[in-house]
């Protein structure tokens, strides 16, 4: 959907987008590139060039009136498109993110988690259910989910990374350390939170 | 520490490992750049580049040393100091990093959780004491820990920095989705787990 645009700069439009939702701007309210910079430890042109990659165009002296920008990079992100996820494996990660309301505001609502443990199959986390694995087809029809969550060890990514794009899943994002092989057409996205921790010590 | 590696090297630098020692490699076993690439989905010349970076070098036609290749990645990478971490919120999230072991081998030793909530003080996870946020800057000496890892709701997050950094952590890893104002001699990194799920969303 937004191959044009440098994945570093996608990465960056969630930040922007935060950053100026918490403004709560009235109508009108403008802001200078320079201003956005500053406050997110970003240089100047960098933000601009970010910028001109959303439909939002800034005026010199002026800068961008907040609530276009907010919905120029809201587009970007995809969040009118409201889309289903699912969670595999409902761990402590699994859990947490299940109960987490965070990814709402871009327009992605977590419907279910499944894991093959009946006893967590038995409670439901923020008043959504944790499934049997066994029902991950069935239950990915009828959520109609296109995004899917990893959050089984290692071992078995692999595994339940197939049975996903089996049942029409489209997208995954996976905080399991390795590297999963898919059709092309299958985006995947990874988080190892273990690396993020190692690579934050590295640059101390 | 690692300064002079561009922080995209850096930041593949645990995905070599991971797989490097997965391939569970004799001692003079030798691996060429071409097997890398394939394997991870990268190009040969930009692994080639980033392991320049690193202390080992291969032989033309022959490839690198799997064990001096994995051994120069750890010593990058830190896993050689250990450091120990703290995690600040103990929420689901912050719980299913506690009990999480993948932090281990990279050197880094999750020693303890804080909370504001009592009751979360109660319970250990995975042997390990969540303690209350009063017990921070006690803790953190006590415990000799030089990285922390945010957890808290958003509003929370800054007061939390501050007080992080007044106890003397040097490295703060955040999940929680807003910039943290610190002095620059303090090494901040962002987890936006949203973030992630709405990229990968808007890649689709």
């Amino acid at each position: 959907m937004n191959k044009n645009v440098p994945l570093t700069t996608l990465e960056r439009f969630p930040d922007y987008l935060n950053y100026l939702r918490e403004l709560n701007c009235a109508e009108n309210e403008k802001i200078a590139s320079g201003a956005i910079a500053q406050a997110l430890g970003l240089g100047e042109v960098l933000v601009r060039k970010d910028l001109a990659y959303t439909s939002c165009v800034g005026k010199p002296r002026v800068g961008y009136v907040v609530c276009d920008l907010i919905a120029a990079l809201e587009r970007v992100l995809g969040c009118e498109n409201k889309r289903n996820a699912v969670i595999v494996g409902a761990g402590g990660l699994g859990r947490a993110l299940l109960s987490y309301g965070g990814f709402i505001k871009y327009g992605i609502d977590v419907v279910a988690a499944f894991d093959n443990d009946l006893d967590k199959c038995k409670t439901d986390v923020g008043g959504k259910p944790v499934l049997h694995i066994d029902e991950l087809n069935e239950g990915i029809k009828k959520f109609n989910a296109e995004l899917a969550v990893i959050c089984v060890p290692t071992s078995a990514a692999q595994n339940i990374c197939d049975k996903l794009v089996k049942s029409g899943i489209k997208g995954i994002l996976t905080f399991a350390p390795v590297n999963l092989k898919v059709d092309e057409s299958i985006t995947v996205r990874y988080v190892d939170l273990a690396a993020n921790l190692a690579i934050l010590n590295s640059l101390m």
